[in-house]
């Protein structure tokens, strides 16, 4: 049998042990898990590794513990407004959503953009129009709310601040996205990334989440990249594509180039976060520069692991 | 005196010299010059290469021959959606703007976003509101009205067909964007890029304008590259960073990296198009797949020529 191998993250940050109580803790880790095997079982059917970080990062978007889909923070002005993006590597098709509202899953909608627009970036009321007609999933406002985003937001709105998914009741700083990553039995790649943003977001900011190039980026010459952090920075140097052209130009491995970018690119621009990336050969890489990142991987190898903080 | 040096595109596409008559050609040349003088004396000033790109274009975007600001296509809906974006070389500062309507300058509001907005990234009704604290001119939807425009998006408003600004009159295919990169005096880089995107597009398309490392790219490093063409084609290659990683991580000068990045990767995908860009030495080049490409380079090596055809 071929290999097949798929790697989840849940976003990085400043996640402490100890202000993570153990309920939550097994709460994430069940979570993590959740989205993995069902992800990974569309890998060992032979399906598509496209179809199979949809999945993966549709089961994320469905869990409220996760700053994306149903647990997107909040805007400024009380509304959840998500990005997503999602590449697949045999000929570089991608689709990417911004800004948009009312959506179950913008990772659907991402790929149906891909599929049947025929473009590849899409935005805002349109974007609704289009998931519309497209039979996406809507969903009313109120499937966003839950009562611990809601006082994560009340907390700063009244400020000026934006937060980072900042987690007011754990004190920790965590960037929220989740994302996804595999390579399938017929040694194709995909990447998925979807997010909430920032919570008190204002003026329609996109981090880069719905940045093919950025926060998402597949090629089955090279890797599948999803990216999760301070997105800024992370715009600034075209992170994920940055990991394959070190790959296809300078000849490094997965996580010498995970490195390179992570480290020694985006930490000094305090480009706090991380990335899960698996390469051609199906193997998988995940690094972060802060101090947890939910994270999971399963491959046909026999691993089968969920994380949060550094070993 | 240090080398200085800028160059500026006005869309790249299927212009066909037969069919464009002598007073239009004239007018269009004519266009390109009075940007590129404009863009240039900055320059010539000790001004910044970030400060030329911004001036060049918002030229460009006044003037209605090109697809950007005042010449806007219509959309689906029969407005004027907005895309532009700006980065410098020096601290790899960006700003992007996506969507937009009634913003006279887009690459002002994009430089603002930079500069102001603590992101890289605005989008939409949110960005609307971020130019109207930040002081940017806001227009009404008149302003962008233009016969010519508008005949063109009544001719295939009733169907469901996006155009890529093609031409009706002229019967050329062209992508209608218009871009600037510039070195300074003090050997920095800056680029910039602007654009109506499609007419009749619909759904809040954005195309490789708005994104930073497909559309626009600046690294002191490196170089500076704006693009135009395919939009699609041109995130799904990330295609203006990918000209700079080919420079970093193989030593190819920058004329080698756009002909890898414009001849074989975008033309295969059908990425119809071409760029223009400076590299750390302030040498110009400027390539295009297609049968034409406005455009216009100025520099203190005594060079000073506007084109459209290939030579």
């Amino acid at each position: 049998m071929n290999k097949i191998s798929l790697a989840i993250h849940g976003g990085a940050g400043t996640i402490v042990r100890n202000k993570l109580n153990a309920d939550l803790e097994k709460l994430y880790r069940e979570g993590l898990q959740r989205a993995l095997d069902k992800g990974y079982s569309v890998l060992e059917k032979k399906g598509a590794a496209l179809e199979a970080v949809k999945i993966a990062v549709m089961e994320l978007e469905d869990n409220e513990l996760f700053n994306a889909g149903k647990g997107s923070v909040f805007t400024n002005r009380g509304t959840h407004e998500m990005d997503a993006s999602i590449m697949e590597g045999k000929e570089l098709r991608a689709g990417a959503v911004g800004a948009v509202r009312n959506i179950r899953n913008p990772i659907a909608l991402a790929e149906k953009i891909m599929l049947q627009s025929g473009h590849v970036f899409l935005g805002g009321e349109g974007a609704i129009e289009f998931a519309k007609q497209a039979g996406i999933e809507l969903v009313e406002d109120a499937y966003f709310f839950s009562q611990f985003r809601f006082d994560q937001w009340k907390a700063v709105r009244d400020s000026d601040e934006f937060r980072l998914d900042h987690d007011i009741h754990l004190q920790d700083k965590k960037f929220g996205t989740v994302g996804a990553v595999a390579y399938d039995f017929e040694g194709n790649l995909a990447a998925a990334t979807s997010t909430g943003g920032m919570t008190n977001k204002k003026f329609g900011r996109m981090g880069d989440t719905p940045v093919i190039g950025s926060g998402t980026y597949a090629n089955n010459k090279t890797c599948a990249i999803s990216c999760t952090g301070n997105g800024e920075i992370f715009l600034r140097t075209v992170a994920a594509y940055d990991v394959s052209a070190l790959m296809e130009y300078k000849g490094y491995s997965l996580h010498h180039a995970m490195e390179e970018v992570v480290m020694k690119k985006l930490l000094p621009m305090e480009g706090d976060g991380g990335m899960i990336g698996i390469d051609a050969q199906g193997n998988i890489a995940m690094l972060f520069n802060s101090s947890g990142m939910y994270r999971g991987a399963k491959s046909s190898d026999g691993r089968n692991e969920v994380a949060i903080y550094k070993e």
